[in-house]
């Protein structure tokens, strides 16, 4: 029964996996959407239909009900819940979470959650809210720490046991979960309490949160982002490195009568037109929606095709190597998304160790893809280069005598010499016309070539339009017209 | 029969109108697929009741057909084709352009399409190759012209004939085209002989020549983009004024196993998961549809519908005035789209005499925002503050007294009173953390109230993290950290 994660191919800190549970496996990046017994807008089975693997509910749910809570000790979830696939139970930590208190211990609600036959348990971790103090976030996570030791001892090694990350905003105490909890052998771990981070746009701070978590755990470990949620986050959150979400958004975002799309939501009252490609939408009129006695049902249906076709297109673009241009796609369409997106480039240095070595190609976005990993690791790579005595550096490819070594440019990456032609990035790489973002960072490339060569003498050949910039980034290097 | 069009509600230079052919009406911007009687992959009527109001064939096809001309000569286009929407129909000009010449004349086929009872008639108009030296532009036009005028004389004032605009790829040929066209009193212009343009990538080009057109063509002609094509530039051709796509994109994609996506597109082969939430892609799995011997099939419908998908996704966006937004995300998907994105908003003095009042929002989405419609209008404004002595521009919203006025500051629009904090854009725009280029559009704005009030003395109150910036845009200005 125990949790195995393997990585099949990666993009950034992205992964498309093999999460086994058992014998039962699951791609990833998944969405596991959250089935509520008591009210099941579009079954577990109709889902199954559609292609999903994997679900989650409420163990405390089926705990505190009269209508299913013998059911399941006598019949197990997946008989209850008519579905054959991967089903993982939350243990109460949401309620406690909302309520403050729940009527039932860590090891009652690992016992129920094994004797329902959940596939992957969860302790009642202490989820801390992003307004606690320090000292409360260290008192949460050190009995969070005490209840996963307690589930490890309990339970064996084997168990299928998920292991929350906490530790609130504290991004030493998030390293130390990540640390801790993959000392001691868990393999699942979810990262909980960001739903407030999420619902409150704070994505620069998801994103701290996220990293100090990433950075400690064991890079095999199997990350769910729990509580995640809308699908314009799916992209950034896969890209640090998130494996799963669950999401209750497809229904109670029906309930609200709201639309779902990977750019954004819409009340339904709002649209003038279904703008999107699913059946519901390319079947129904908006007036037919709005009026239909069926609209929550609907709504979900167009919910949750829009959720699966996003992961389905994350998994692609980790396929292809493009998952940047689809984290900047998504990122955009909230200027805190933006924030967030741009928070994460500020980790370049350290996303590049992960980042892949060739993509598919390397579409040139907006300025913010100066810097990415890509653009990050060539220029290092400039240091490597072997040069002679003198070194033109020509920006129109026009080449002149005299020189030892002639190279070529190309912005946002700078100097290469002819034999990385057809190579990545410098072959599979499309920009637009220059702009000045990109021929600085370009110029970046020729600085670290100059610092990395100062044997060499370093001259620049330039069209006079990029003049001022080549003399603003490199005020002592040669530049000729 | 004439053909009426009226904008009901537009964003930027694109709307959301109404065009009439006779009593048929349709909403638009529209896409008309192209409809060849030969290979029927959908049908029109399959496609009517996917929400298509008005298609378009190929006359010259029909005339040459031994199985279709007498039957459409006889019963009409509708019943041949089972199509009660609008029908176009194009004239031979396509053919022209392929083959160097036609076995038809302007009048013969404006007769003929007038007889098999088509709504919107195309004369034989002579599409220049982007190649074309201007001398064959001019000459080209020149024949064009004539034809439009023949056909005027012929037909009368209320036949349904469109006029296409040519001129090849110079901006004052498209110009004279334009309103040459508007003078002899059309109400329908397609833009012609740009497909060369998009196939090759050319979207700086491409903008150039329809702002051409723009320029000089009356407002209140409905515009046609001839054969565009992709759905990810549908976005900036609906910015720039193009009402009309007619697009054998999805039988073309899907003959050539291609699968569409508004943000590019793949080969069936590239795909390991369907990246759509369409009935298609949410029914099959990559494997079934790659080897399906329905495949060409299943991908046409696929293509259609996210084509249509992005027809409804505009015309939302017209409503709610976001237009700006859906063409910074589709024209970041490719490179050369960013560089004609990048071109349109050049455009942006001229744009914004088109743009309207008020819109829904206003989300920042990377530095291409401070360029947009709504920043230089606001700017413009700044110059009518009416104002006391001396002024205060705090960025910190941190008040100080000895001031006549106090005014805030929101990047990238600039100062602003706080009467006009509730008020489009200042209220209704959101904004990352600031970053450079946003403060340095905004100190444009400080700019243009100190040169329309010389009168006033403006002062700076500023945070030291932003006083470089401030300090370099302003230089003869009084700052305060």
């Amino acid at each position: 029964m125990a949790i195995h994660f393997e990585s099949l191919d990666s993009d950034i800190m992205g992964r498309v996996g093999k999460l086994s549970v058992g014998t039962k496996m699951i791609k990833t990046p998944a969405l596991l959407p959250v089935i509520n017994p008591h009210l099941q807008l579009i079954t577990p089975l109709e889902m199954k239909n559609r292609g999903v693997e994997a679900i989650i509910t409420n163990a405390y749910i089926f705990n505190q009900s009269m209508q299913y809570r013998d059911r399941a000790l006598a019949e197990g979830l997946h008989s209850v819940l008519d579905f054959d696939g991967v089903i993982m139970t939350d243990s109460g930590s949401f309620q406690l979470s909302v309520y403050g208190k729940v009527s039932v211990s860590n090891l009652e609600t690992l016992s129920f959650q094994r004797d329902i036959q959940s596939d992957i348990w969860v302790p009642l971790d202490i989820p801390t809210s992003p307004s606690a103090d320090r000292a409360t976030a260290e008192r949460d996570l050190v009995i969070t720490m005490e209840r996963l030791r307690e589930a490890k001892e309990t339970f064996g090694n084997d168990a299928p046991i998920a292991a929350p990350v906490q530790g609130g905003i504290y991004g030493d105490l998030r390293e130390r979960a990540g640390r801790e909890t993959g000392e001691l052998g868990f393999t699942f771990c979810p990262i909980g309490a960001v739903v407030p981070l999420m619902e409150g746009y704070r994505y620069r701070e998801l994103v701290q949160v996220v990293m100090a978590v990433k950075r400690t755990l064991p890079r095999s470990a199997c990350v769910h982002l729990f509580g995640a949620g809308h699908p314009a986050m799916f992209a950034l959150a896969t890209a640090m490195g998130c494996d799963l979400f669950d999401s209750a958004a497809y229904a109670i975002y029906a309930k609200n009568a709201r639309y779902l799309t990977p750019h954004g939501s819409y009340k339904v009252d709002e649209l003038v037109e279904l703008p999107c490609a699913c059946d519901i939408c390319r079947s129904y009129t908006p007036d037919e929606l709005k009026n239909s006695k069926e609209q929550e049902r609907l709504l979900a249906l167009h919910n949750l095709y829009v959720t699966l076709a996003e992961i389905a297109r994350i998994r692609q673009a980790i396929s292809d190597g493009t998952l940047w241009e689809l984290v900047d796609e998504r990122c955009r369409s909230h200027p805190q998304l933006l924030s967030g997106y741009r928070e994460l480039l500020n980790y370049g240095e350290s996303l590049e160790e992960y980042d892949r070595a060739s993509k598919r190609r390397f579409f040139f976005r907006g300025n913010e893809s100066c810097q990415r990993t890509e653009v990050i690791r060539y220029q290092r790579q400039i240091s490597r280069f072997r040069l002679g005595g003198t070194v033109l550096i020509t920006f129109d490819h026009r080449i002149q005598g005299g020189f030892s070594d002639t190279l070529l440019f190309k912005p946002p990456f700078g100097p290469y010499p002819r034999e990385l032609k057809e190579t990545f990035p410098i072959g599979q790489s499309e920009i637009p016309d220059w702009d000045e973002a990109m021929v600085r960072q370009g110029c970046k490339g020729i600085r670290t070539l100059i610092a990395t060569h100062p044997e060499n003498r370093v001259v620049i050949s330039c069209p006079p339009g990029w003049l001022p910039v080549v003399r603003s980034e490199l005020p002592d290097v040669e530049v000729y017209e």
